[in-house]
């Protein structure tokens, strides 16, 4: 544990290191995705995501079983970006006056189906009123052979999982008090953790990796720091989700710049050596289902230079206290 | 994963049912004080509890640093319960409007305070906005030989750790507007989690062990449920606390009912063989520091008797939803 905790820029990080130095030797392994725990067969991976009303959702855009799955996979996303494999999680949720029973069985109905779909159960919870829907989820899963955000090295290249920007699209319809199309309602109700796509990146021997909640732009600088490289990332390349491409050019808004900046996507963003090539993708596109896109490369020095249309451009990460 | 989980009375506990049925099989461990993960040397325990200013507690009532001990104490009691040893704690914590980055950094200190002291550190974590501060703890513990609520047998006989109602205390003197005694206020304020005597009970032959967050009242017969036996409780017997004794006579309540209904004080409730005798309890006492009180017996059947001068009465758990 160290003051200077490998993190990139931002308030939510500064007061993650504020933390780390109050701590000292107390804190073991703050700011990466998953805890890591010696177990005799690899790694128990443990990680905690909290979800709050009027922060990460509002009411009326989610019925209670989505705001139970996506506290849940925001969560088993961490795991992904590990390499582990879900056990189980638990759930401590709080509710509102306002909530009923019913609400309750339904976020954790949700919480379950999520938790299923990854391989894990339901381990335990806690319940307590409270002055707004939080769900705070913890994760655990095993890992024989963890990946975590340190660990790329000058030569790799850098990769994205999926397409970005849905997420970010519903959202942007909310905020406007209109109803997101149905593709960008799906991605921010239901995201998918890419447990299934980051064991196997693991496997083909994935040097580092991350999961997207606060975007390209916000996450790429811990892989950055936590690998103590320096990435180049081409924004014009990143993937973007054809409802997202819509939204941009409706509003007028760079695409690449709209999809970079767009946090909630849960894809992995991940470094891997410069033998895995294009073709490797296609077969893991093939094999998982989930486009794998070459975004830029893995250099020596620091930070992360973000080319867009060939000039160096500042973007602004997902920022959860600020939204 | 039953319907019928093996919990007692109580409207917190009917959700915790609910909640149970919608689920079927993807939940696996509900309604104990830890899951339990098998593991090569024995299991890894977890457990998840959440505090919320406003219903577990109010600001004015702890400083910063006591709303972060006390979240993680509470906690770090279902692992005593477990007779697991600490390996670390997870917090998500939610933080109002009005709370600064320096009260963050000192509800995390109380944290990482209470893990060190039980030998453990601090995991990680996710920090966000919130209503009202809002501290998540999931802690995580090994356990060779595990206790659970379940394996208390008739001709066991029961006994309780430390002394009872003093958290109560410091909560009653505060809900009439007055501070409380010293001794109440630390008991309520920075709760001590019996991590080395419920170990030390383990080794000593305990059948099941519980912590009373709910107090005796309320936590008795999910021991007795879960065990699928009746306990006999003699309400004369439980330990009181000195302060909360001096508070009882103050206001005319009868002090065994005031110590059985009292919630918060993180004791142990536990079923030892009837081997176990009162000179192996003086022993523990010794080794410990922590008095073993013997208030009374397992018996075939179901359900929980309080007796209270000779008579059964009725007695109230404590309630969160409630309180």
């Amino acid at each position: 544990m160290t003051h200077h905790l490998p993190l990139g820029p931002g308030r939510e990080f500064d007061r993650i290191r504020a933390i780390a130095a109050a701590l000292g030797p107390a804190a073991s392994s703050l700011g990466g995705d998953c805890a890591l725990i010696p177990d005799v067969d690899g790694f128990l991976a443990v990680s905690t995501d909290v979800s709050v009303e009027g922060v990460h959702f509002r009411r009326p855009w989610l019925s209670s079983e989505e705001i139970g799955w996506r506290a849940t996979a925001s969560a088993l996303s961490d795991l992904a970006a590990t390499a582990a494999t879900p056990v189980g999680v638990l759930t401590a949720v709080t509710i509102p006056a306002d909530g009923s029973d019913d609400d309750l069985v339904a976020v954790m109905r949700g919480v379950g189906d999520a938790a299923t779909a990854a391989g894990g159960t339901v381990l335990g919870g806690d319940l307590s009123r409270g002055a707004a829907w939080c769900i705070a989820v913890t994760v655990l899963g095993r890992a024989a052979r963890p990946l975590t955000r340190a660990g790329a090295v000058p030569g790799d290249r850098v990769w994205v999982t999926g397409s970005l920007g849905a997420a970010r699209t519903a959202l942007v319809h909310w905020q406007r008090g209109e109803p997101p199309p149905a593709d960008a309602r799906q991605a921010f109700a239901r995201p998918e953790p890419r447990i299934a796509v980051g064991a196997k990146l693991a496997a083909l021997g994935a040097h580092a990796m991350l999961d997207l909640s606060d975007g390209v732009a916000g996450d790429a600088p811990h892989l950055a720091a936590a690998s103590g490289v320096a990435l180049s990332i081409e924004v014009d390349r990143l993937p973007v989700a054809p409802v997202a491409l819509a939204e941009a050019q409706r509003t007028g808004v760079d695409t690449a710049r709209f999809a970079a900046e767009a946090g909630e996507d849960y894809e992995l963003l991940v470094a891997l050596p410069p033998l895995f090539a294009e073709r490797d993708a296609v077969e893991l596109t093939h094999a998982c289902g989930v486009p794998l896109t070459l975004i830029g490369d893995v250099r020596a020095g620091a930070g992360v230079t973000f080319l867009l249309h060939g000039c160096e451009v500042a973007l602004s990460g997902f920022d959860h206290f600020r939204a």
